[in-house]
């Protein structure tokens, strides 16, 4: 048997209102009020109507997550962070995976306008553009939080790491190891964090005064096993290469898997360092050396930033947090 | 500028409650009529307002998916194969995160009665009771399909994997290289999957005429910290295991940083075997043997259950579908 909130007013003696909008978590009532309904309303099983709940107060306690995929160790721990605010706020998180597909993403963001959720946090796919129209206005009309990846000339909050930064210091790494002929692996052309990433490699290459013929960029195809082969190939036709930079955890593992069947010896014919957040970087043969994101933090952050907006119903700043990535060396490396 | 209703339904010449059922997938309405409706709508930017057709239809075109975590491989692949069929059929996906916790999942079945969601794919958390009282409810409410772990006393529809067979193959591969101590890391003491890798392992030893005294069971703790020191500690105090078989893909990564770091040899002094779906088992060190479960199958297999029952309204069948895991043999057990 489920309570009414009439019987819940009743019984603590308050105004239908205000228990109406002690259960909304207005802020127009008091805090202790607020805890001593919700603890009653708890006791006594109540259950709101969700959707009769969401016509009248455009609330409907979801927040959407927008993410190319769960696979990724990055995505699965920044939803664990991001869960940790939500479920603190009384919100459900609903994730949308893009598969990588722009095109999905707009379907996405469309239906995101319908009322669905309150919120929105957003990693955006390879080939959504800079200036994205769909997202620019999404963010008008609900609070939303990029993370990660990010469209870079769409005004909006935005939660990031150094990736510039962390790109530079893996390039001095390796220059430092003595390596000669550097292959930075860039997945996804166009995303935000890969021009970061990939800035951060050649300035690191000009400020050491290599010479630009010897190092290479490669982009990979989104296909694993036409990826593989693409390494594969110039690996080949490229000898001279003897360190590679995985700009995301999984072309560096199909590195690995190249190495392995091929017979190439990391780190004695190939240094290998990847942007990954792999908990097992170090059970690998051999260990691989990682710029490793704060994944978890990341994903808490931007769910801060969110809720600071849907609490107190003010419009949600443009601010852009930072936060930094560590380098772990493996034996990949040594 | 989005198009209402009345105006598809006067475009294509078609009465309003035909482009209505239509659009809300109705079995009254022929296919042929759905795809030129969806299509008109797609293309003239059609937004559907989320709530007003929830009142009216009682349907969210939203599913749950409840899991303990997603940073498990097994459950990232079951979230694309769940996600396959859901955008397949315009519906969306909201992943609810139990991390272990029996109470919150409790919390979050008692919400989803409210009439968020149309559906329920539910594997359980380590701690549900057998005959839960709350998921056989949830289950007569809504179509709910449980996948991997399940409620074994509730009556309802099932994919699950052939989890004694698979353990019953793991312990006899081992005994076959000649092991004569078997360590089994049982994590989640009272889960269904557990019970019957348990009794596949225990059932393995009766037929190869093994002395139950010469082989254990560890019921490892949900703190990684606290389990990694329950393990090494078995170990030191039973130097005569000469092999261990994870239950999950955690205790056995668990298994293999005890032995990096204490200096122990795998499979020398060690053969390890896991469950686990860790698509980088071959790049460890040495390759891990594994159990794999098809988990992107169960997840697909568990949504088509689902929406068999939501696409024609009718009950959903009590089936139980069991799909094959595999043994893949690395250098752990060799």
């Amino acid at each position: 048997m489920s309570i009414t909130i009439r019987k819940i007013a009743k019984d603590l003696n308050l105004a239908v209102s205000t228990v109406s909008k002690a259960l909304r978590d207005s802020y127009e009532i008091s805090d202790e009020t607020k805890q001593q309904v919700l603890k009653y309303a708890r006791e006594h099983n109540y259950v709101p109507n969700a959707y009769a709940g969401s016509l009248k107060n455009r609330k409907s306690k979801n927040i959407a997550v927008v993410l190319p995929e769960v696979a990724d160790t990055y995505f699965s721990n920044a939803i664990n962070g991001i869960d940790s605010i939500a479920t603190q706020k009384g919100y459900h998180v609903i994730v949308y995976l893009t598969h990588e597909s722009p095109e999905r993403e707009l379907e996405i963001l469309q239906e995101l306008r319908g009322g669905r959720v309150d919120g929105v946090l957003i990693s955006v796919s390879a080939g959504v553009a800079k200036d994205s129209e769909a997202h620019r206005e999404l963010a008008t009309k609900m609070p939303m939080v990029f993370f990660d990846r990010v469209c870079q000339d769409v005004e909006a909050a935005k939660v990031l790491t150094d990736d510039f930064q962390a790109a530079y210091l893996a390039t001095t790494h390796l220059l430092d190891k003595g390596c000669k002929s550097i292959l930075f692996l860039c997945a996804g052309m166009n995303l935000s964090i890969m021009e970061m990433r990939r800035g951060g490699f050649q300035k690191a290459l000009e400020d050491r005064h290599q010479h630009p013929g010897d190092h290479h960029i490669l982009i990979t195809h989104q296909d694993e096993s036409e990826s593989k082969t693409m390494i594969r190939d110039f690996l080949k036709s490229h000898p001279a290469v003897d360190a590679v930079i995985g700009s995301v955890e999984k072309v560096a593992l199909q590195v690995y898997e190249i190495c392995q069947e091929d017979g190439i010896l990391i780190p004695g014919q190939l240094r290998v360092i990847a942007f990954s957040n792999l908990r097992i970087a170090g059970l690998l043969s051999p260990s691989l050396s990682t710029i490793r994101q704060p994944a978890y933090d990341m994903g808490k952050a931007a769910a801060e930033i969110l809720f600071k907006a849907l609490g107190k119903k003010v419009k949600i700043e443009k601010e852009v947090v930072v936060l930094p990535s560590v380098l772990c060396e493996g034996k990949s490396t040594s």
